[in-house]
């Protein structure tokens, strides 16, 4: 054994918004507890953010201050950064080089760097012989990373699945309970703080994709591929989507999924049935969820706040503990080198079952038509509902179809059949079923 | 940094049962990613346990053998030991001690020798400069020592709270399914395995006090104190009990709930009710969860299996992994001596709502008699149902009432003084309430 270091591991953060912030207000608290667990205490030396001036709800005269953060890197009282900038280029970036090439180990909150210069960064970091961790970056305050990485690290992954997206969870959830438009609710999570002013990154789907790449390839030990998510959001989702979802015992959430099969990896993002009662189908408001099935351990689920400064704060200072202690391993759980790049899943190889709601005239044989269509597509229905009148046009009756499992390719000739068809009324939908 | 160690991990395995057999079984099949996430390849060498004719569905050709568990510690081929033996003392117990003597790390999933000797096990290992590590001894297969340990370290911890036994989980699961009584569905999960032919272990709480004693000392950074968890076996709730807990939205489930409080430290085991739409009040079968609550990350659960070949094998070997890579910490996640002696919550001093079920004689002024009997105790009404004739006795009516959070010597007041009613017809039921 060698001694073990008990001097202080000596942090710089850069940004100061809510989560920086909230490290600063954590490592401040408990500082008791993190030196007793970590060996050693973990305390702030620098800082740096856009301005200086503005009240942040902490005292950072303790601190030494940086206009450019990329000079944190360069400190000789900084022993590790911490970069909670954002944005997946610029100064984000640069500062998270810096840091690396100058052989200080990095803690990261910004997914959307890891996602898209992830191999690059690790390979930086082994090559440096220090830690680059972003377990703040996935699902917020659950610690999924070290899940993966470590405490589930004897299994081969098959699947990993989540609503890691907390503000479209929020959203899904408050249509399916009071019924209201997306559009409505949307605004609604906007003024509450639970939606930005430019919803896009979230409803799109970008950001739940960004985290389940980094996810992915933790699991598998592939390269991180974020190009190769594919991504739909849930922007045109319908109060009738969801309550037609809960008559079948579905609820529709914006669910990311990746899956290696033999002839590929699969990663999606996509609003997706799942049934009600499960952990999924019944999580709540801004709460994100991760599912891990492995091939011995079965399946573990973790639930737990997806974003907000006490549990963003709560996973960077978890990885600083761990980089105190020495014992930060691999950011992708094994040598970045190691990772081999992931033959993509075709699309026409994709399977599931799915919901189709489709919109008919009201007509002899229109039903006769779709049921045959969807034969003709090879496509084995197991489940059919006809409702009454009431679809977006009058005298259009809605039909809602649940498929055996089916290839997306057979789903996508099915739904351009129907749709040619001069009894259908409206553009199909169709959303995929996932047990989970 | 030092050039690390990429020479095989050898490991002993004392114990071949189901779990020991597991561990070698994993070993073998996810040799090469255990190998590239550990660092490097951790390999059985040796292994031990009482007979060595039995079939146990692994060839145990290539590894030494010891017919006596203890010799592994002194193995030269041996550099960590893997203790399932079982049993807090005896062979299991000695096997460790000399493992951690002769300065070799301990991987263990014996929740028993923990709860009874984690402290002196902890200070030995520490004493030694090596690990030791019962990620397996609690909730199986779910990384949730990892999680209080490491992942949420940066918290400090208010409440721990689970469901740590299957075999309670699925017996009470059932009951409220299917309507029957305790003694039938207990004979069907001992014909299916899930509960042993002497289940007092497990359905008289002990095995989940093991549990929730060793996250306790994890949680609180006090010593394991297995003696001071009360605890309540799920023996005596009936049918009638889940029907109308069912009635007010709640499931039955043995609840292990360890919560600092001001006054000291609360460690309970029991049948409690707790919100039947709720991640705990739906759990199903032999699924454990642990739910942990933090002052930065809010609360996270985890569910998953609790038990069995696969999943306490993946919690085994994660640990082993964490031995090769150098990383693995202290047990109750900050050395051993500094944890202090827990005060024990003076037992008048918990509080909770209730749900209470009387039974009382249908006679004018009974319920008038009842109700100022809660008054007199000091106890607060928040519903009262009474239900139509149907108790035990001809006669008589039951008479439910759900409290406001009340300490518990209120309660056991309220229940003294109604039992003694002259129109009580049978024994009060008390079963504490926990929003969860």
């Amino acid at each position: 054994m060698t001694r073990p270091d008990t001097s202080p591991l000596r942090i710089g953060i850069a940004g100061l918004g809510t989560v920086g912030a909230g490290v600063v207000k954590l490592l401040a608290a408990n500082a008791g507890a993190i030196a007793a667990r970590a060996g050693r205490p973990v305390a702030v030396t620098a800082v740096s953010a856009r301005s200086r001036g503005r009240d942040r709800g902490v005292d950072l005269a303790p601190y030494a201050w940086e206009d450019d953060a990329v000079r944190l890197a360069a400190r000789d009282d900084v022993d590790c950064v911490v970069e909670v900038v954002g944005g997946s280029n610029g100064p984000a970036k640069a500062l998270v080089e810096a840091a690396l090439a100058a052989g200080k180990p990095v803690v990261t909150a910004n997914k959307a760097l890891i996602a898209h210069h992830g191999q690059a960064l690790a390979e930086a970091a082994e090559a440096a012989g220090v830690a680059l961790r972003a377990e703040a970056g996935v699902a917020g305050g659950i610690p999924v990373m070290k899940a993966l990485t470590e405490g589930l690290a004897a299994n081969r992954i098959h699947r990993v699945s989540g609503v890691l997206n907390g503000t479209c969870n929020y959203i899904l959830t408050e249509m399916a309970a009071t019924g209201r438009g997306y559009a409505e609710v949307l605004a609604e999570a906007q003024a509450k703080g639970y939606a930005e002013a430019d919803p896009a990154f979230d409803v799109g789907g970008t950001d739940a994709a960004h985290k389940l790449a980094i996810l992915a390839a933790a699991a598998f030990g592939t390269r991180v591929d974020f190009a190769g998510v594919t991504t739909e959001g849930i922007e045109r989702i319908t109060a009738a989507d969801i309550e037609t979802a809960g008559d079948l015992g579905f609820a529709i959430k914006l669910l990311a999924v990746a899956r290696m099969e033999a002839g590929g990896l699969e990663q999606r993002v996509r609003p997706t049935m799942v049934p009600r009662e499960s952990l999924i189908g019944s999580l709540p408001g801004v709460t994100n969820a991760v599912v891990l099935e492995g091939d011995f351990v079965g399946t573990c689920a973790f639930t737990g706040p997806g974003a907000g400064e006490g549990p963003t704060a709560s996973a960077i200072v978890a990885d600083l503990m761990d980089i105190a202690r020495g014992a930060a391993g691999p950011l992708f759980a094994q040598p970045a080198a190691g990772l081999r790049a992931a033959e993509r899943l075709d699309y026409s190889d994709e399977h599931a079952p799915y919901y189709l709601r489709f919109s008919l005239l009201d007509r002899p044989g229109a039903l006769a038509a779709l049921a045959s269509a969807i034969g003709e597509a090879g496509v084995s229905i197991h489940r059919m509902r006809q409702y009454g009148r009431g679809g977006a046009r009058a005298g259009a009756v809605p039909v809602v179809i649940v498929t055996h499992d089916a290839r997306r390719e057979m789903i996508d000739g099915a739904v351009a059949r129907i749709a040619a068809l001069d009894v259908s009324a409206a553009e199909p939908v169709a959303i995929a079923i996932e047990e989970i």
